[in-house]
């Protein structure tokens, strides 16, 4: 990894906190500047536009989720690599909430300058559950079906995630991540269980 | 339902489509004017400010989700009920892109002005997927758990939807609801079965 100048990272983490707050339109290079406590020029030396800075923080951070699930994914095989990428993602949001909330907003933005190495990453992500998806469906399932399954567990997760991060924080991971596993386990189909959930 | 005028439907038309390209902060009252070839001063007189004109958009789009779901539940019982839910909402996704992507963006900001109204129809509309869950849960299940299970829900739908509507739009709905709904049943977690799906 690169060595990250303690500037450079003070101003990230205050574009983080002003974005996740007020949104990347709502927020100025000035404010970014004022909540990193350097001058403006600084920001301006380190990033050379608002885009740039929003981009390395925002792919930074898709990229992160990426390795997270593929991390998981080798840990485990056929369903367990499914829960152990579930789990995992969750660890991952509730360590970087005002990320999670910034990424869940921009991440079917289609009129952002980073644009392209978002949807790259998101895509990187969305087929690391993806190949964790081939040997659990049927053989004849294209990888366009399997990408939309990907889709859909990423986005339980997000959305659950997010769910529990604004209005349960309370709750600890372990639960989150059976509470959204149960959904997926196909209980849901079979009707009520004997075991207590939560 | 409200006698919209001509003129104040242009208006949310117009705020819909520049919304959703360049998000809200992104744009001004007189870009919609001009959208909608309309003078500004008549934007102003249907809506007092953005945050108004926005707001009614959203709610009435989050509100109109949770009249669909709620239909599709009370048209069939047990898992049906889950199943006539994601499609009824990957149908009405599809029948509203635009509006689908500014709900994806705008469904966790805490900092709008339209929060608290946004909040209460979001939380309508998980409780109907929650209800749709009561019998398909250990007795035991709180309240707060089938909230996260119904988050992960919607959250699958929504995701898997705006991905199909973005990167795989000529795929019928009936396959994208196939997709999700495998994740869903449980078949994941048996492992490859015989059928062909896609």
């Amino acid at each position: 990894m690169q060595r990250v100048s303690a500037t450079k990272e003070a101003i990230l983490a205050a574009a983080l906190e002003l974005g996740a707050l007020h949104g990347i339109s709502g927020t100025t290079m000035e404010q970014v500047a004022e909540r990193a406590g350097v001058a403006k020029g600084s920001v301006y030396y380190n990033f050379s536009s608002k885009d740039k800075l929003f981009g390395e923080l925002l792919t930074t951070g898709v990229s992160k989720l990426a390795q997270t699930l593929h991390d998981a994914r080798l840990s485990a095989s056929g369903f367990a690599g499914v829960e152990a990428m579930v789990t995992a993602m969750l660890s991952l949001l509730e360590a970087n909430r005002a990320l999670s909330k910034l990424m869940a907003a921009e991440i079917f933005r289609t009129d952002r300058a980073w644009q392209e190495s978002i949807f790259a990453l998101r895509r990187e992500a969305l087929t690391e559950i993806e190949e964790a998806l081939v040997p659990l469906v049927p053989a004849g399932t294209s990888e366009a079906m399997r990408l939309l399954m990907a889709g859909g567990i990423f986005g339980a997760t997000l959305m659950g995630g997010l769910e529990w991060l604004l209005f349960s924080p309370q709750t600890p991971v372990s639960d989150v991540a059976a509470a959204l596993l149960f959904t997926l386990s196909g209980k849901l189909d079979a009707g009520p269980t004997p075991p207590t959930l939560g």
